[in-house]
């Protein structure tokens, strides 16, 4: 089955919005094992609209199409799909009823009763995160068409919730991927090493660039998922020993998922002393659910005076080393452990940008401090020649810390 | 001078990447006043991107490439394309020079030589943030060609700085938009509210929702950015008065950077005392550069005893409420408040999820208390029937504390 994926909204075009409802739509397709052919964007025009649509009808077996079911005056891509489609719109009670409840207090306005109104004979896939039903029909000449509101937190749960198990019904085979997570080597060096790994065709291999990260993805055909797994499994573990402790996690969500869990397995407790990334570290591990059971708290200690009084860095040290220093850094861990009574620490101190930076202590420079009370590690990151954002700095640093906390963790040397 | 993108990837295809790189570049050739028609995506396949590249060389006036410029053995974006507009590749010394430096310490591999390869003739774009330089020339029946690296932090300096000053020299026209922040009303309410605006065709009116706020643009084409930005603002001042206190900034970047504007010309500090964002607040507030002069300390106590440690809640107060609830919220700020000299503390407390709600406090009920030693105000976030995620709860709170905070320093109801 070969898929085609149409987003509609000139807020894509203008680039106000990024498309990303066509990678969530994307992502689950190849769990399918459907080949997604084509992706493209149209504006809210009517006619481009038709062209493409009728182009899609002609040439897939499955078309997604994905915004433009709202309730606004813009909002065309029921009435042009199906008039491509030779189908008419018909008011599907049902979904009235919803949206009237959705809005429990109001009364339904002419604008949100458009958003009931849906192909003739279709199959309505439910809404359960705001009020624009999507649903599946076929064009006269056959083609599957799926059509999906346009907020991701919408489209996603109706896209696997309810898509996913019709399109299972019709699809055989499956395309498993599955990701390796690497942190503190770059793509091009990694790239280079697997190079002799590179050049089989099933399953295959290829390297990708992430935020201050890498990782490799390799992907498997083959008649079921299990089987596709059993393809995988030789090169995953080939490129695992390589790589050794670089590796993080096979298909880990994340460095801070990924931290969290271990600091579960071995019943820890860590806190954290933020400067220059402002709470971003604390924001990440309690981004894992489950994390209040190893995060009890942290300070955000922006100016000299709060690393003073709320982690006891000596008045001394700041003045003699300035702010953005190891010193400090080691200070505002130690601290913070003393503090907390936490069993691992970390201080993060630097200079994020775009201001401030000094010949000496230029944007970028950020000092990161793991202490456990016994031992302390130090890490400076020093940016060469590259003039990287704010968010960037903060990002890679704070990912730096969590890449250093699953080092000591798993019993590796921490600052290699 | 109608224009294309296609982005080169297989990851995107798969859904592993989102497609920021489209976004970005088309939000700069909006700016520039340059129809954006299509926007596709083509996997590592050569054969479609052929097929893509020849279609697009053949009907649009301008063709940018993102993406496949990298060194590993799927990127063949330059190959294919300088095929087929005509041209041969040949080695840019400057550009292996400036590879060379970018890996100081070690010599140049054959993989990374190959991103010195770019079409005769062509004029380099610099790439100060990665290895791969970019390229612009043209084909042989005079479509321009704009080829750019994958990762957006490459790709994003490079096509601002370096292409779009050459763009701007072909170009005359300009569409502008402004984009007008609301917080607090949904999009398809005040959509309604607006439908009689929307029907002039210069310029032109939108509403979009955007991760718990919404936002309308108004776009105007003319001669020049001056005449189009004319034409716009009898419409923003005529919305901005019907939405009066909801509207939070027009062209605002974010509600922090609206925030930290207030507050630094106010002369006021802020601190932060959070609970369930887990420090999130305090990273939005420090993600506005200048930040340090008006937040100098914030706390994230996530465990019941370092709300009482750090902030002086009182035990009796969370034994008896609870700690997602009203009066601890109001503590957590009132602590927070007196503990850090600041003028104004938030004060957050709730269920993020996906676990810990009950009937009595489900997921998504989180209290945020603004105090400024006077008086407090606390809004309750109930959520009705939606299923939401944990980001999105932690997002919407953090939002509506920095919409309050907004609110009592413009002087308007802050709770309303």
């Amino acid at each position: 089955m070969n898929a085609e994926i149409i987003s509609v909204g000139t807020e894509l075009l203008l680039g106000q919005v990024v498309n990303t409802d066509a990678a969530i739509v994307a992502r689950e397709l190849s769990a399918l094992g459907i080949n997604l052919h084509y992706s493209s964007v149209v504006g809210d025009n009517p006619e481009r609209l038709e062209q493409a649509v009728n182009m899609a009808i002609g040439r897939s077996d499955l078309l997604i199409m994905t915004g433009g079911l709202g309730p606004t005056e813009d909002d065309l891509t029921k009435e042009t799909t199906a008039k491509c489609a030779g189908k008419k719109l018909m008011l599907h009670d049902e979904s009235l009823r919803r949206i009237g409840s959705y809005f429990h207090e109001k009364p339904v306005s002419e604008n949100q009763r458009k958003q009931a109104m849906l192909p003739e004979g279709c199959t309505v896939l439910q809404n359960n995160n705001g009020t624009a039903p999507g649903c599946l029909f076929e064009s006269e000449n056959g083609c599957k068409i799926i059509m999906l509101p346009g907020p991701p937190s919408e489209l996603e749960p109706m896209f696997r919730e309810a898509a996913v198990p019709l399109l299972k019904k019709e699809n055989s085979g499956a395309i498993i991927s599955h990701n390796i997570h690497v942190f503190g080597r770059g793509e091009a060096p990694v790239a280079q090493e697997m190079a002799d790994l590179m050049d089989t065709a099933n399953p295959t291999l290829a390297p990708y660039a992430k935020e201050g990260e890498m990782f490799l993805r390799v992907t498997a055909k083959a008649k079921s998922a299990e089987e596709a797994d059993r393809l995988c499994q030789p090169l995953i573990d080939e490129i695992t020993r390589r790589l050794g402790a670089y590796v993080y996690g096979v298909d880990a969500e994340s460095l801070e998922k990924c931290v969290v869990g271990l600091l579960l397995r071995n019943g820890k407790k860590i806190t954290t002393a933020e400067s220059c990334t402002g709470g971003l570290l604390s924001k990440r591990i309690t981004d894992a659910p489950g994390s209040s059971s190893v995060f009890e708290e942290g300070v955000v200690t922006y100016a000299n005076e709060a690393k003073e009084k709320l982690l006891g860095v000596p008045h001394d040290i700041l003045r003699e080393y300035g702010a953005v220093s190891e010193p400090v850094a080691r200070a505002m861990a130690e601290g913070a452990l003393q503090k907390s009574g936490a069993d691992i620490a970390i201080g993060i101190t630097g200079i994020a940008g775009p201001d401030g930076g000094t010949p000496e202590k230029p944007v970028g420079l950020i000092y990161i401090t793991l202490s456990d009370g016994k031992n302390t590690w130090t890490i400076k990151r020093n940016p060469i020649g590259r003039t990287k954002s704010r968010e960037w700095h903060r990002h890679c640093a704070v990912s730096q810390a969590l890449d250093m906390t699953r080092r000591y963790l798993q019993g590796l040397p921490v600052t290699e």
